[in-house]
């Protein structure tokens, strides 16, 4: 390739690239403009009423508490304007650890377009409470939940209340985490249906003053739809199912495996079991959808659960994939989200592939060093 | 005061300090002759069997992992040699947070004289599971565990399974944690004699194979009373008492608070059931003490929880304490367990009387500003 050609080949790639960034500043501006003749609309047309959030059943003591403190989250409603910092929030995702929140909103900020200046990074907005993270991307808040429903259950009640607080309308709650795949190849991405306990029903259970009270365990069917609709269209190497996903309060026994560090069943009945959980149409285990999808159910919340399989139970109990691999598929539900998140902001989600066909266009002799 | 009284009580007070670091070398020199003569003894005496460890009834299965993956921990025994790393751990201290865990491995180095390098820190040794946090300070090893038993569950498994990996002789295991009090002061130390389900009996259960199992959650009567006694002796402003936990699954509506994001019952009801606890002798509720009695009994480690009130619930379900009065309670279990683990390295607990009788006899005008 001649000096000339090189030198035209990084100015078309420098076009391009701006080209990219005008029309990820031009979605920014439309998104604003159109979340500012919303905000007018809906004053226009219900007045006062819009200033409540639009969150159901929500106990009738939270209006007496001033100023409210969310112990875990380490703030209340005193010191943090929750109006101000969370009103414009309309996505709220969940995963286990820490990192994870973290890392999903780096990548959710840069998905629907958003720029941080170079000088700073996400703050983690609940690291006062030194038990869960908390990050926000523009409307999209990504949080940690801890393992298992009891854990998940308190950032959930601090949650909602937040969202009562800030007065935010139909917030969309989404959990993406990993589980056992019963029957699947590791890395599939599972889309719930339907989250059952134990004994395989869609009930969550709470002892209340000493006595079980159970909750239906609901997540927004056409969420879930919309969500697989999305995917399929992705043309993946893996598959997105939407399952049957068995909550679990233990990890080792409690989901039959051989590596705990106690076992007092055979390996035929580990099989047995697992079989068992295949005939009756479970396709994953987790320990955190069913609390998830009672909580959000019982706040009028529509929430969803998606997961990416760490191994195939009918073939392996634990887990050995590399911390590569486990990324790889940790981004599958990930992407597909963004891709949901963007498609509910913008009207639809053409951004990536867009910029993808621009900047094909100009793809020179990768050897000649100038793409 | 004169220049050269200043001068000298500043050589007097760095003389002090001198002694104190000789003192504690002394000590940790001590204990790591006495732990080799412990060693030759044992080797003496019953030859290969004390190459394994003393807990029990453990798992068939895990001596076929190999190797083993301890997933949440980040490690396995292939690359992490267990008894190498973790051979000599005598204390095992778990607590909810990373940050508290964090605090505690760097109190307890100090506490039991023992001295890290100005230009190294402790390193969070769990760090590639992502999931838990993990400090060794010499022979105590401190671990968050999250919030709840389903997330305890995991790290006691893995947690156990390393002691026996490493062949760890007779560890002790304490959980120090905060609780709500029922009719205490704030700040007040429990160490559990019973904990107790929501029904009030010590039994812990699994749903292994969708079915049912209890275990019995039993702490170290022996132990609980021993750390009682040494408190005893500490003449400090606040109560430690030997109590009866309760441990419940739900932080809100599972014990009974009128501030989560729901709440179906009247302030009555709540006042009434409180009131059952105190009735039945329930001083303290938390989220871990029954996983945690019934899984370290199960594998026949001595157990402790001691945990410190951040609310009186007969008065008052938020905690609104100050981050600086939260970190004076959190230091008072963290104290105790200090004084247990040097009476058991050391055979007693002078350390800290010793200096502190030194130091005060070069205790000079404060004003003056050289102390």
């Amino acid at each position: 390739m001649s000096k000339k050609t090189s030198s035209n080949c990084m100015l078309a790639r420098e076009v391009c690239q701006l080209k990219a960034l005008v029309r990820a500043q031009n979605k920014q501006l439309c998104l604003l403009v159109k979340q500012v003749k919303d905000n007018c609309k809906q004053e226009g047309q219900s007045g006062s009423e819009t200033k409540e959030s639009t969150l159901r059943n929500l106990n009738p003591c939270i209006k007496c508490l001033n100023p409210d403190f969310l112990y875990h989250l380490g703030m209340d409603t005193e010191s943090t304007n929750f109006p101000n910092v969370f009103g414009d929030v309309r996505f709220v995702c969940l995963s286990g650890p820490a990192q994870r929140a973290e890392k999903f909103a780096s990548y959710f900020m840069e998905a629907i377009g958003l720029k941080l200046n170079a000088a700073v990074k996400l703050k983690d907005l609940a690291a006062g409470g030194h038990r869960y993270a908390m990050f926000k991307a523009g409307p999209v808040l990504c949080v940690s939940h801890g393992i298992g429903c009891p854990s998940l259950s308190i950032v959930l009640n601090e949650l909602i209340k937040m969202m009562h607080h800030a007065k935010c309308h139909d917030p969309v709650f989404i959990r993406i985490g990993s589980c056992g795949g019963i029957g699947l190849e590791s890395g599939t991405v599972i889309i719930t249906k339907e989250a059952v306990n134990a004994e395989l029903t869609p009930k969550y259970e709470v002892i209340v003053h000493g006595k079980p009270v159970q909750y239906p365990a609901q997540l927004d069917e056409d969420l879930a739809k919309e969500l697989h609709s999305i995917a399929d269209s992705c043309n993946a190497d893996y598959d997105t199912i939407l399952g049957k996903t068995m909550c679990a309060h233990d990890f080792y026994e409690g989901q039959s495996r051989l590596d705990g560090a106690f076992c007092d069943y055979t390996v035929e009945a580990k099989k047995a079991y697992l079989q068992k959980l295949a005939d009756n149409c479970v396709t994953n285990i987790e320990m955190e959808s069913l609390g998830f999808a009672a909580i959000t159910h019982r706040a009028g919340i529509r929430a969803a659960v998606v997961c990416f399989t760490i191994v195939n139970r009918l073939e392996n109990d634990q887990v050995t994939a590399s911390p590569e691999t486990m990324g790889e598929w940790q981004s599958r539900p990930q992407e597909l989200i963004a891709r949901y998140i963007r498609k509910s902001i913008y009207g639809s989600d053409d951004t990536c592939e867009e910029d993808d066909e621009e900047l094909k266009k100009c793809d020179c002799d990768e050897n000649a060093g100038c793409c």
